[in-house]
């Protein structure tokens, strides 16, 4: 599908210096890359870019994004990019002749708000727009979004006064090409708006509106801009099986961190390896011996817990999420919870050689291996039963472990924090086996 | 699909006593239960058996058998069953409209030999014979097999005295209704065989003859039945992703147990457990000290690293195979690894406690857990890489770890041995990690 993006207004109310309004970042990513990249997860494949105001810069920025994701962008230039916007979709006739998804470069959205689109079939006469249907959104500016009214899945009428409406226009269209017929029309009327032909085609019944509730949001000014950081890493607390240190305690700070390494030309495995290290040197600390060490210790391993968090945050924030990168993360966590443990072991063996000790630090190392192992041991079938089957609260994973071992650490109670690990481990490893059998 | 089965003859060379054959166990399982299974795999979904001989017994067999497997089986009585096979195939005229599988419950198959023929598209007038083309096939019985002349993909004779043939009869079909009418005229021209039936399609034009290298074989007397018994045995050493001392030492003796195993009610489950529980008495021998308990423990854990084939065995050959044995199977195998290693670590702290020992014991046991999470984390997409850049003969798997215990075991030399382990399994690891990032 083909997918045309309006690049070329000025947006006066968020730029200071002459920078371009698509190429401003947002979490490390400028605006227009977050828009396309959006467009291509949801299925997109050809781009058009109406490009204005610093028009050379953005044509500079999208060749070199297209290079980077092997995509096809063809820049439009409209140097009547202080007048309506609808002339920069005019710009686009002649090269769009199949419905098309239409976007704006400074509108983010959810991919799968544009999947609902791409899915509908239009006649050649008609287009279709994602209509908010959330009146209350507070990503939305009441004072500048534009207004819809729907009626029986269609748009009554369209504009930024409307007092009756019961949807807000998320600026995600799919247009045939009488879009530009309508444009021509609304232009010889004395509007060149998009909203003006939107109107003319919504007269006639030919514009669909399609309710949605999925996440999108208008940068325009500095405080959307904020909302819109503020979304995005709040969206990262979303992950599902996140356990419950990770989700109350480690994530917030985290994501705050992320917020700041997106700025930097810092890669997630880079932030894999620190991690890592941070690991190494708190079991070296434990090693060691006595408390400041271990207390050292266990506030670097807890840090290092948190850390373990930015990489796949960065990693989804900057469009850099790999395969390689989540399995390089999970085999260096488990030597890493592995070297906690043994320099837990030692710390006890060094105060006191017995065999319980060392059976004790065995049987949690071997405890923690087995609980990684289980969960990712064929990762379908036995994965989903044992998800299925869990207690959320009662999670053990990685946060809670290198929890436990901070506050062993801090409270200077080694061993029993070694009896609990090895036995919450290996009870809870039994209780997979037992639930997997009887699944 | 539906599917015919011929279970009505007396097998009289094969039985000794009073028995029917289609209730001759291979290896634990009756033969026409491996057929059934076979065309179940293959996609059959209705069976109609034809019964004669003993037919009560193969009755209430197959009776258990469809409660079992939860499907449909028809039994037919044909109590001419000492006369030609083509009265049998008569019995099930009127029940089966659509193209069907006909098949003998003495041949054993491959499951992708009968889906060659249900990819076929049959004529109403026609029908399809798989036809090994493989006339050196060490398998046959050249005495006793029909043989068959193919042209051009169809069939031009089939007889057993043939003397110009190209082929043999596997004796698995896809029939058109069509044969009922060739076999009513056959019969009325004195030959009520299912081949004379088949002469008569084949003059017509209406026989085609599909060429197959698959397994197949006719189990007929003692001899054909040790063969069959033997080949089976044999498939269970093709498995892909067997080690060099698998392959060439546990396989070979676990093959002959699993012969034995599978005649008794023995579950896959059960064998697992018994192999975790041998090799936690070796680890518990390691852990007591002297060379008596070190070389009996040593001998244990390669016994449990044989027997630990055997499992997968039993349950590929008595149908039994299922994701959780195969997960269960492997978390175990983790925990014996473990337990091992401990107790080789214990076994050396014991002589000499110094941290250089502990750190090596240590070493040993996580590069054993990573090489298996390594391996199995995302179980495509890393795993598939892995496994294709892996020089087989170098592979490091659980046979090889287990086998440089035992070696270390009895030629006492248990530190260097864990030296050898905690490197290799550590650097083997780390090459993981190096392929997996280029791929």
């Amino acid at each position: 599908m083909q997918c045309m993006i309006i690049a070329a207004g000025k947006g006066s109310r968020l730029l200071q210096r002459g920078d371009s309004k698509p190429l401003v970042p947002i979490l490390g990513v400028p605006l227009i890359e977050r828009v396309i990249r959006a467009a291509l997860e949801a299925k997109a494949e050809e781009f058009y870019v109406v490009i204005g105001y610093q028009g050379e810069q953005v044509r500079l920025f999208l060749e070199r994004l297209a290079e980077r994701l092997a995509i096809r962008i063809t820049p439009l230039v409209n140097d009547d990019w202080d007048k309506d916007n609808g002339l920069s979709v005019l710009k686009a006739q002649g090269h769009l002749q199949d419905p098309f998804l239409l976007l704006m470069a400074d509108h983010l959205f959810e991919p799968s708000l544009v999947r609902t689109l791409t899915t509908l079939t239009l006649t050649r006469e008609e287009i279709a727009l994602a209509v908010d249907s959330d009146t209350g959104n507070p990503l939305v500016d009441m004072g500048d979004v534009t207004r819809v009214k729907m009626e029986d899945g269609k748009i009554h009428d369209i504009s930024k006064g409307l007092a009756d409406f019961n949807g807000f226009d998320t600026g995600v269209f799919l247009c045939s090409p009488a879009i530009f017929k309508a444009l021509e029309q609304s232009k010889g009327n004395g509007d060149s708006s998009l909203s003006g032909a939107v109107r003319i085609l919504a007269a006639k019944g030919h514009a669909k509106a399609i309710p949605t509730s999925d996440f999108w949001i208008d940068v325009d000014d500095p405080q959307s801009l904020q909302r819109a950081e503020k979304a995005l890493l709040n969206r990262l607390r979303d992950k599902a099986n996140d356990g419950p240190v990770a989700r109350h305690l480690n994530r917030p700070i985290s994501a705050q961190l992320s917020r700041h390494l997106v700025n930097f030309d810092i890669t997630p495995n880079q932030i894999s390896m620190f991690s890592f290290v941070c690991s190494l040197l708190a079991a070296g600390l434990f090693a060691l011996g006595g408390y400041v060490a271990l207390l050292t210790g266990g506030v670097l391993a807890q840090f290092a817990s948190i850390v373990d968090g930015c990489d796949g945050e960065v990693a989804r924030l900057k469009y850099q999420s790999s395969r390689f990168g989540g399995w390089f993360d999970a085999v260096l966590d488990r030597y890493a919870d592995a070297f906690l443990l043994f320099g837990l072991t030692w710390h006890c063996l060094a105060e006191q050689a017995n065999g319980w000790v060392l059976l004790t630090g065995f049987m949690a190392i071997i405890g923690s291996f087995m609980l990684s192992y289980t969960a990712d041991k064929y990762d379908n079938l036995m994965r989903d039963r044992i998800a299925a089957s869990g207690n959320v609260a009662l999670r053990m994973g990685r946060d809670v472990r290198v929890f436990l071992i901070f506050l062993g650490a801090v409270s200077n109670l080694v061993f029993p924090v070694l009896v609990v690990i090895a036995v919450v481990m290996n009870v809870e490893t039994l209780r997979r086996v037992m639930i997997a059998r009887d699944a």
